[in-house]
């Protein structure tokens, strides 16, 4: 069952109410627990297909109304970074999902609340659940709280390397000693600190969602300051 | 350029009148085109990149209200089935698109403007100009005009093969001869009549887009007789 706390958090943090509570409920049910409760529960697997398609959607939405500039091979490469990403589980976690997951008692013992791909799959639910109680829109306002600002840190922008750019302007006359150490980790939100030092002196750090995000932005940020 | 006759048909079959005619400009200009008249027009790539998540979206929305019964593999299956189909260059056909296409000389000499991905590009496109300019429900209401009836024929519904089970229970005791003929065919739009005779003898009719889902109808409806 839903927690009050959690309904509470969900209108206070992100201006969601469900009209339907029995989808938000639907949204959290793992097969195995709807498998030991057959006549009370129904599993997320049809909303986690619908909401798959809402994702995608309302990401390629964003993108193309916000990068502009980017062309159609380009969107289609950030499209698939975001939405094959895992980092679907850390907004599950953030958006305090994880605790309210219906399972079975197998996968309970199994350690599957933890599982990434069963966060993600759940987020995925949410989302679907989302759209049929209150449309579109209602998601796109829920990402504009959560994906789209990891979107716009450039965690899924490979069309450029900082790290290797920064690399070739550095080296133009000769060898230096680029180092990239993390200086600060933490889990549930994910989120990494990175310093940037060459030849031994400090250049940038940058923050990221993970040690490769947080990377590109130091590199991003010692970048700036060179060009 | 997009034809007067044109925007009249699209008003009167579909209810459609662009806010901004330059979307759908954009959605049927080809970038061969685009590439000769490099000052004047945009191609359609990108509407079709937006595009191909709409008629996802909207297409899962469909299944997933209307075929409650279906799993979710199965609408998963179905969902691929449509999505993957060459069906979608049938429809820009029989919506007149294929007249209004802007393609660079080349092209139309090598006659891509009756190419199948060319047509289901254009099909993407139009459909991600036309959620761009009046959203999501007037797709869906142009796809319950379109898309939405093919997917009830059972075109794209391969959980039961009528023609195999046809096949089984005939020959329960002993061979049969089974003959499928088509008695009638046209393009724009695809229409298919088939005529199916067990050792000679007319049993029942089938209709639909193709070949294949003519067969499949015939056999349905002579198994709806014997069962």
């Amino acid at each position: 069952m839903i927690s009050k706390e959690f309904i509470k958090r969900l209108d206070q943090k992100y201006g969601i109410t469900f009209k339907n509570i029995e989808l938000l409920e639907e949204a959290f049910t793992h097969s195995s627990y709807a498998n030991e409760h057959p006549d009370q529960a129904r599993d997320y697997e049809k909303l986690e297909f619908l909401g798959d398609a809402v994702l995608e959607l309302a990401i390629s939405d964003y993108l193309y109304r916000h990068y502009p500039n980017l062309n159609e091979g380009e969107l289609t490469r950030m499209r698939s970074n975001i939405v094959r990403t895992e980092g679907f589980s850390e907004f599950a976690i953030e958006c305090g999902f994880q605790n309210e997951i219906n399972l079975g008692k197998g996968e309970e013992k199994a350690g599957s609340r933890s599982r990434k791909t069963l966060l993600e799959d759940v987020f995925e639910a949410f989302n679907g659940a989302l759209f049929l109680d209150q449309g579109l829109k209602a998601v796109q306002h829920f990402l504009h709280l959560t994906v789209y600002p990891l979107i716009d840190s450039g965690e899924f922008d490979d069309s450029r390397d900082y790290k290797t750019d920064l690399q070739e302007l550095l080296q133009q006359n000769g060898p230096v000693n680029i180092e990239y150490t993390t200086i600060s980790e933490s889990q549930a939100p994910s989120h990494f600190v990175v310093e940037l030092k060459v030849n031994g002196e400090l250049q940038s750090q940058g923050e990221g969602h993970n040690k490769k995000a947080a990377e590109q932005q130091a590199a991003k940020a010692a970048l700036t300051k060179l060009e």
